[in-house]
């Protein structure tokens, strides 16, 4: 039971639009060459003008996302509409194969590496052809998503460093990702493609990387028969990336309604979070090994700022959608961390990158990895839970 | 002046020939498959078995140096000469590309798409050339050399992700590292070609990368005609890697008999130690930003092992050479330091890698990126040195 549902709900709502979606809408805009900055100091000054694929794709399918589901704001669709132009002209090589970064006047920089530079691509487009009803970015979602699937075994392509044949790891990331992704663009598939490839995504997850002999810890690699690697990346555990994971799949359980996928998501969530938690200082863990290992990410002990907010979504849709009191314990709990510790108290949006202590790292407000994208889709996601929750207990 | 010269000069022998040496030849050798286990624990014990070609180098080289320089302890050779007949069978792909990893019994795991796997594994046959006289040694130590010029002007070969043309930047880590190449296989080069290669590489070095506009700063990256780029690439600073290039550069000048070369590499280290000490907590800065942006490493102010040991040396041939007193306070501050901080009072070795506080952060002995490399080369510097210093004084 929640006691402040309503202020709580305004919380939400007010830091979303009062605060954090006018942050992005004023600072991140590049007026002369299109799309936006991400390099956003503490108060919102541009300090670096490169533009990385993935986050002008979030920031489009942010706006585009609350067009669709909150609010026709032309604002907010003018806003959505200029990047992806930018995207069109200068973020592809003309095939849909969609660069890692380019400069501020669009000129490719880093080479498409790196497939989420195309499943954000997917997703904003997918956004803005529901927007809109243009067959063009409908286009674009779609040959974006047949490049994915092309993709899929090996999605780092020429770039990728391993030998072929040693160690063939699989990652979760992609079809973590693509369990979201399917989703998103569902109004652009066949009903058949998307059952086919959603039981071929949950099937990934919920087989392959939850593990039932280790009490259901989640792996981000494993080896392609499936079983456990010890090597750095086989012991290699990312807490808030599973917890992430497991609210797509609430979405999809609901969608297919399937309360066993929702109960095993709610619990695999539990089980990761209880795991990542931080019992010194609180807050989860960036990075841990399976075995205690040193890991080899020097910055496996920092608290980053999606990981907290992703968790508060997974917990607090666990409550709402099975009851668990545990989930709510936790929402409070990373609540509490999260708005305490991340919240900029002076300037708008929150910071990203803290250390162990949960002292500030980095002032920026975006950089390279953050952008219009983790603070507004979890304040939305929240918000949005906490309505439904609310509206649950009035039909009561 | 030194005031406890001889028992400083004993404390660096002690620490490297009756603790660190012995816990690389016991802790790290691989009896069964033969090469070097690196990957240790605080207290020695292997947690991953993989084998980084580059360490594997360097500690054939490390071993094979003491044996040429030290004494001819038969233990050292032999220990050294497992290793590089591991190297020979299984580090390269059999044309002198070398790996990045394999696994301990072999096999590739990641491709050579690492220049410095091919550095070091030509400073390690090129000693143990020395050591033993075989031809063998010197033959694959050549061989390398030459793929390490050819491939000299794109360095990550095929698996470089940077688009051609956009913003082509050149990085200070070769020209850096073939300085001390070149010396290190001067023995096996003709005079010509040691003479013309370490001009063009102290060129680089000099007139490239150590910035007179901004007062003698090293940069990471520059732009192809070498002016700097306002890009995170372009502001990345590392204040350690700089000052270790300039023992190099003193290292060269010592030998080509250029004093201004050693006065320009002494009071470029103490400029960048200067910049990059951290006047709150103590100890250097892994990175920096030379505008004061933020870094995109998350690690950017832990204290690492081999920047800390670097600058000891650089500081005390510095003073060596020059007799600039504020050499020899900095070495003193710098010595406190890593000894307080990084020396496991407990177990043998030293600690890698602090927080910004000092406190550690993994307790590993060796991983992926530390082996029997600087620890053992930085006292053995260091001893080297203070002895010439006490041989100079008695001569007086």
């Amino acid at each position: 039971m929640i006691d402040n549902l309503d202020q709580l709900i305004e919380q939400y709502r007010s830091e979303l639009f009062d605060s954090v979606i006018p942050f992005w809408l004023e600072k991140s805009q590049d007026a002369e060459f299109g799309g936006y900055f991400t390099c956003l100091d503490r108060e919102g000054n541009v300090f670096d003008t490169d533009k990385f694929i993935w986050l002008q794709g979030r920031e489009v399918w942010m706006l585009a996302m609350l067009y669709n589901n909150v609010e026709k704001n032309p604002e907010w669709l003018a806003a959505a509409e200029q990047g992806a132009r930018f995207l069109m002209e200068h973020g592809h090589d003309g095939e849909y194969n969609w660069y890692f970064s380019v400069t501020r006047d669009g000129k490719p920089i880093v080479e498409p590496y790196n497939i989420f530079s195309y499943t954000f691509a997917t997703m904003a487009f997918g956004q803005l052809a529901k927007a809109t009803g243009k067959k063009e970015y409908e286009e674009v979602a779609l040959r974006t998503w047949e490049r994915i699937l092309e993709r899929r075994n090996n999605p780092k392509a020429k770039w990728n460093k391993l030998h072929p044949g040693t160690r063939n790891l699989k990652n979760f990331a992609l079809p973590m990702i693509l369990c979201n992704l399917s989703l998103e663009i569902q109004h652009l598939l066949d009903e058949n493609a998307f059952a086919r490839t959603t039981d071929d995504f949950l099937h990934e997850v919920c087989d392959v990387f939850i593990r039932p002999e280790l009490g259901g810890l989640v792996m981000e690699n494993v080896l392609e028969d499936g079983t456990l690697c010890d090597c750095f990346e086989g012991r290699h555990m990312n807490p808030g990336h599973a917890i992430e994971a497991m609210w797509f799949i609430m979405d999809l359980g609901k969608k297919m309604n399937r309360p066993d996928l929702i109960e095993m998501a709610k619990e695999t969530a539990l089980k990761m979070l209880e795991y990542g938690w931080d019992k010194e200082f609180g807050g989860i863990f960036y990075f841990m090994d399976l075995k205690g290992c040193p890991p080899q990410q020097l910055e496996w002990d920092q608290k980053l700022w999606w990981v907290h907010i992703e968790t508060m979504i997974s917990m607090i849709k666990g409550y709402a959608l099975t009851g668990d009191e545990r989930c709510l314990e936790w929402f409070n709990r990373v609540q509490d961390y999260t708005w305490s510790h991340f919240k900029d108290q002076e300037f708008p949006e929150w910071y990203g990158y803290l250390n162990r202590r949960g002292e500030v790292l980095l002032p920026l407000k975006g950089g390279k990895w953050k952008g219009c994208f983790h603070v507004p889709r979890g304040l939305y996601q929240v918000w949005t839970t906490l309505k439904e929750i609310k509206a649950a207990q009035e039909s009561k």
